[in-house]
């Protein structure tokens, strides 16, 4: 079941880090650590890592959002967390745990949906997302060599959805109705609006170019394989946000409709 | 040789065109079929007509941009639109010519540039472009269904001013060459910056959604005769624009650097 939640840590006198998004990263690992080495490993070692993660500085602490795509994370996770209560360290600060928020009514972000809520999410011949925190798409080309794109570009948008759905779902689809249902994304959906611009956000150690701003886009296909398809990338889109670099802040999305 | 002029048409009580783009396009055919019948119809006639054409209403008349791709029709066209100087129709009204400006000491949208030169254009490893009025490609998929994307994709971009390149140089690329470029421009040319957003725009008779805004693209190729190619897309894009609908006041974009 993903869950997304709200973990706001207190300090009175801990320093910015200056690497916010590479120090939140770090405190993640170490919590899976403590729920045994062998799952911060594992969820290292991934291809596609099964959280995102993003950090922002506020008064008196630090407010992260995580989200989990791996069913067995969670329950571990929160665990881990309540149990040591204080003493957490992120960067070169000792925090303590203020708030953990688990559900829409606790903050807007934060929530959770079974697998199979998200494949019977209502179809859908429309899709509006507002990108909150800079987003980018790692390509590589017929050379194979590593490019980044900090554009809406149709294919990555919902080729990067359907992945993660591959991944991540217990009931992924077919690898042949995966690749029919790309090329038709590719073919049938096509922005109709869009408000962007770029931003550089620090993701660990360096900084990325990505996109924030609203885009909306249109499904020209009366095939309903296809609008479900479209519904469950919608709502998947709160877990497993957009793009590269998701574990590092980048990538935070918000469906608008 | 490549061309752009402004001209300025004058009327003290014309009525506002309803269809200012569909009228100013109507007035080019008749301008053209002055010319002569046979270049009226081949030009219309043509997969990528050899014009762009982006009329704005003002106090007291209409300003056109027009640019020519072909050298054929500037001196012509020029004859005839300096001889019948007065009586132009326009939608429901009548014109006279105010003023041609031709010259980018005239008007900083006017100028021209001979095929050569354009050849001979810097090399350059970046491009930044603002798109002056809705830009929107027309893409058709596998299934070969029209749609219509507001979205600088880098192969869009750099693929269309590719061919109008072929299309109208008279010393173009080899097939191979130019689908080699074409790879190369969208394997290792990237956006680098974006400030964009969607407009509508009444292209004829129906409206279409483009983006209009400020790109960048870095070119991550050391290879010299790409970034000579990428030097001559960028001479080109004054006179071309980019994307579909040019004819009808889409598409105007200035090299910004």
């Amino acid at each position: 079941m993903p869950h997304a939640f709200i973990l706001n840590l207190v300090s009175e006198r801990a320093p910015k880090p200056p690497q916010l998004h590479q120090a939140a990263h770090g405190l993640f690992y170490h919590l899976l650590s403590l729920v045994s080495p062998e799952m911060s490993a594992a969820v290292h070692a991934a291809k596609r890592v099964p959280f995102t993660l993003v950090a922002r500085q506020e008064r008196g602490g630090i407010r992260l959002r995580v989200t989990l795509l791996d069913d067995e994370l969670f329950a571990p996770l929160l665990s881990v967390l309540l149990t040591g209560a204080s003493g957490w360290r992120l960067g070169q600060g000792e925090y303590r745990i203020g708030q953990v928020l688990a559900t829409p009514e606790g903050h807007w972000r934060a929530g959770f949906t079974s697998w199979s809520e998200i494949a019977d999410a209502s179809p859908r011949s429309t899709l509006a997302l507002e990108f909150l925190t800079p987003t980018v798409f790692a390509t590589s080309g017929q050379s194979g060599k590593r490019m980044y794109t900090p554009v809406p570009e149709t294919r990555l948008v919902l080729g990067g959805l359907l992945r993660s759905y591959q991944t991540f779902s217990p009931h992924p689809y077919t690898e042949a109705e995966a690749e029919v249902l790309s090329e038709i994304f590719a073919d049938a959906c096509s922005v109709t609006r869009l408000n962007i611009h770029t931003e550089t956000h620090l993701a660990g150690k360096r900084p990325y170019t990505g996109f924030v701003g609203k885009v909306a886009w249109g499904l020209y296909s009366e095939n309903s394989d296809v609008r479900q398809a479209l519904g469950r990338m919608a709502a998947l889109v709160f877990y497993s946000g957009i793009g590269t670099k998701t574990p590092y802040g980048m990538g935070q999305v918000a469906l608008l409709g």
